[in-house]
């Protein structure tokens, strides 16, 4: 039993979607959530400086006596995520190797899309953990630069970003079985990515994914909380406005939330 | 990646039920596999004895250059799992967690039943990590100490198994809404104990959840085999008969094993 709070991160609000998922699958536990808007989004920064914003997320994360680091955001799992989990001595989750399993899982043609930010696509990462658990795996992979602005802005149902999906995804239409939503921000926009592939693309959410490994490390190293009757505080913290943070959270995770602006 | 097997171990022939899961869940990984025939079952005996045996078997298992090790048994989980995990560089899983977490999943009324051998519900170590998870649980456990004998001297169908298995479940029948397996030999009379119980109650094998929980644990510490073309060569050895054991594992698992007779 280990009654700290579990720590997510990410570069803005896509982070969100594994809280949810996590709030669905394991209400008992406590969460603390740094998610830096302020320098969102993280997929088209050189790697350098991923690294040096997603340590930074990890040291406050610390700050708050964490018992487990979910790093909720593809771009900084790719390039960091063996880094920080050989230097911890807690669990350190990433949601690129949840998504890649559970697609190889799905696909019944072998043929697996995957959509992320520049750096997430630009690392091939997916490519590379799906091919080497399974080398006769076709990976396609496509990059969608326009997706988590459009998020970060809040905008999640409209025309334009419609239009953006739409005209992004076009050339992955009817080339593959299973999509990776490869970014934490896509399942935000679900509903229309799923209009767009037609309804026999499998959508894989990395972060849904990434929460059963999340409660499997919770039993294997004897640190669930206690389900107790005491209150959960439920924390989040934002380098951005901590307004239009809490807006989106309130229509994604379906609670009000109390959001503290904090500069890293 | 790493191409080496992973290491089963049970009292007898029992953990063949987690074998067969994993060759569902994970067909590209190899197996080697000890069971204690000659002494089983180990329910009856002390703890003391349990933890020497199931050290004699680990240390079997090491040298075979196993990557992970599966205590594929409950009595032996429940006496020496954490002092072999602690104890190895290797990851070690048992049968128990697993099955009380999906326990705590699947109940609607909150009423669990445990039957397992003697050793298994004298330790009273399912309650015990079901109501840390979840103190308002009830947990009613049955020790069902002819069960594993049956399965051992392979009737899996005899009019004699199925008078005991009536018999000895009469006392829980309508009194629980989830009942755990917690013994990896009881799966094989699942047809009979799901017909006592009835179709309403859902039957937890600790085993399958167990492999689960394998699945994430090789991503988690990258040790997955590749999928490569490489031949698979599962071993199966046994401190008992080496015929009656193949019997029972290819009912059990569908297929021919070798298995050879080892002495400890």
């Amino acid at each position: 039993m280990d009654n700290r709070p579990i720590g997510f991160l990410d570069s803005g609000v896509g982070g969100l979607t594994v809280v949810r998922e996590l709030m669905r699958q394991l209400p008992y536990e406590e969460i603390i959530y740094i998610g830096d808007s302020a320098r969102a989004p993280y997929g088209p920064r050189p790697a350098q400086q991923i690294r040096t914003y997603t340590w930074q997320l990890v040291d406050f994360l610390l700050t708050k006596n964490v018992k487990m680091i979910v790093i909720a955001c593809n771009t900084a799992t790719a390039v960091v995520w063996e880094e920080i989990k050989e230097k911890l001595d807690i669990p350190v989750l990433g949601v690129i190797l949840p998504g890649a399993s559970a697609a190889i899982k799905s696909t019944e043609a072998g043929r697996i899309g995957v959509i992320g930010t520049p750096m997430t696509v630009k690392s091939d990462i997916y490519r590379h953990k799906i091919q080497a658990l399974s080398p006769e795996m076709d990976v396609t992979s496509l990059a969608c630069p326009k997706f988590a602005p459009l998020v970060e802005s809040n905008q999640l149902n409209s025309s334009l970003t419609k239009k953006v999906v739409y005209e992004t995804l076009q050339s992955l239409t009817g080339q593959v079985d299973t999509l990776i939503l490869g970014c934490t921000h896509y399942p935000l926009l679900k509903p229309i990515i799923q209009n767009v592939m037609g309804p026999q693309v499998k959508l894989i959410d990395s972060g849904a994914e990434c929460v059963r490994d999340i409660s499997v490390l919770l039993n294997y190293f004897e640190i669930n909380r206690s389900r107790d009757k005491q209150e959960l505080r439920h924390r989040f913290y934002t380098t951005a406005s901590a307004k239009s943070f809490a807006d989106i959270a309130k229509v994604w995770l379906n609670r009000q939330v109390d959001v503290e602006h904090v500069t890293l």
